[in-house]
């Protein structure tokens, strides 16, 4: 049994208790947005948000009741929250001097790069550099996950990366029970990399929603045709950013870049079933300006695949520059930068996919 | 200008002659079921199954009004008849003693090979075989086509594959439109592998559908985990089917494994999007044995991802026996089969997934 703290009681922090909490001494801390969920916790009641009874081995507490102990004693260290209460989490770790043995990540997203070659980092490698932790014992979690389904204990199947497999395999033996299946891998850069990118790319996929209304639904065949092309730039868009300059040798299933596997395809799958980024693309689908829908429709909502659009942006424009990328290859990524950029209107050309 | 022939006035036939006539003259020849489908057509009324019209420019001729000069002078004769078509358009070949300049197929599926290791063939390498035409001229269309969508010019991306790339492109230059972008492999067997194991696999991803009810709709990270997880499969699959030894070196996306493109992951996103094989999966997710369900609700109804498990299952049998396939990463595959051969529950356990 580990001493476990997950930071932030949102859906996705609350949720991983669950498993978390199944052979393990749980606390769930809220951040300054999350009194009234801990307070319903703490009353015996519903998550509100996540409308679900969490179980009660886990131990909530509001930020401002926190102890030192909480982190100082925790085996682990999940950041639980969503790219806005990241500075909360890491100013935690500073202000109780914190160094903890293990840093698991559910946050993803990314940061413009401030390097030579404006590379954006992950998160993880953000956090690795702004913390005292040593980035090999830092895990990321990816992934297909809605928060609900989790924490209503129904199967999924998520990655565990961290740059030696035995730290996401110790992480494994805590987390994974009968529905929360778990992979590793060494990849910690891509599956971070795709993680945030299944996001943005993800409001492209979901135009086609929009775009093609047809009996009563939509039409199926665009949809298709750009998952399979969004998973194709999420692969070399995760390798240029993981600096990953070898091919990848496929030899067996077990070898997959992770775009290919559970942070590319898997989680871009259910990212475009629902949720903030894939609602933003069916109005961009629709005709709608970017602009528009998020000071109306989407006014005061984070969507993260925006912001990661937003980092993206520098890098991206300086590797197709110096021709680290090639423009052509990357047709969803440039229409929906265009969106985020300029403000255009999304519309995008079949013809424009590469031959 | 070409001359096509189509041999199938079926939904998928009828709507791959809309892009067709575009630039080529087109005649398409209904089957000896598709006699009432041709008369409307011949009648200047919509399209029945598909409930569209075409274009005016399409020649349809019914199958006892064909004339040798249709088979003979065509550039190209395209099978667009469902599998159990396949004979009678075998039949017309040898009949008239037609080799064709080019054959195209969109019919696929598996036949169980009859040779040393009992691997099976795919239709395009069975009809190869069986028609004097050798089997560099043949090619092979793969990618999500909805055909009601396409016949109603909503754009979708597909592959071509040949043995050699020219010949695919070859027909790219007569076929692709605007709205029908298509894409050329010389992955030939493997394209034609996956777009039979779509059918196969989808039943699986699709039983997740009925398996995990929940809000009014269904779960969604369940049919995410299996999705990736029939990627994996096709890709080992598909290369086991066309004994593509050597490991794939990816460097672009130019280069990636069928699985892992149209003919695979875009075309297994529409068809788990609906059909006859998803409704089939559905039905197994809620506890339903095939058997009942196939003398039952489909009762009549030709599941092509039946058939195509009946076929793969001596080859399978064999390849795990001899160690060349390794069960244990199929575990989806060999839950399908189980319902096939054993009338068993698909019941799938996510703990059998690879670690």
């Amino acid at each position: 049994m580990a001493k476990i703290t997950v930071l932030g009681a949102g859906v996705m922090g609350s949720a991983l208790a669950v498993p978390a909490c199944e052979r393990n001494e749980v606390t769930l801390v809220g951040s300054p947005i999350d009194d009234s969920i801990i307070r319903e916790l703490q009353a015996g009641r519903h998550h509100p948000t996540l409308d679900v009874m969490l179980p009660s081995g886990i131990l909530a507490v509001r930020a401002n009741e926190l102890q030192a102990e909480h982190l100082l004693q925790a085996d682990v260290i999940i950041f639980g929250v969503s790219s806005p209460g990241i500075p909360w989490a890491l100013d935690l770790l500073h202000r109780f001097s914190v160094r903890p043995n293990m840093l698991a990540l559910v946050t993803k997203g990314l940061i413009a790069g401030r390097a030579a070659d404006d590379t954006p980092l992950t998160y993880a490698q953000a956090i690795s550099q702004a913390n005292t932790n040593p980035e090999a014992r830092v895990v990321g979690i990816g992934g297909p996950c809605i928060a609900k389904e989790l924490a209503l204990k129904i199967p999924t199947r998520v990655t565990f990366g961290a740059h030696r497999e035995s730290v996401a395999d110790e992480l494994r033996t805590m987390l994974q029970t009968d529905y929360y299946r778990v992979a590793t891998t060494e990849q910690f850069t891509e599956l971070e990399a795709c993680a945030a990118l299944k996001n943005f790319l993800c409001i492209g996929v979901s135009a086609m929603i929009g775009a093609y209304k047809h009996d009563d639904g939509y039409a199926k065949n665009p949809v298709a045709g750009l998952f399979n092309q969004a998973v194709h730039e999420m692969f070399t868009l995760s390798r240029w950013i993981s600096n990953s300059q070898e091919s990848s040798a496929i030899k067996n299933s077990a070898d997959l870049p992770a775009a290919f596997d559970l942070p590319g395809l898997g989680d871009l799958h259910v990212t475009v079933g629902g949720g903030r980024n894939s609602r933003l693309g069916r109005y961009l689908g629709e005709g709608a300006i970017l602009q528009d829908v998020m000071q109306t429709t989407l006014k005061g909502v984070t969507v993260e695949g925006v912001d990661t659009g937003r980092q993206l942006l520098p890098g991206f424009r300086k590797a197709c520059h110096d021709g680290i990328l090639h423009s052509a290859d990357l047709p969803l990524t440039q229409r929906i930068l265009a969106c985020i950029e300029n403000n255009e209107p999304f519309a995008f050309d079949f013809c424009d996919l590469p031959q």
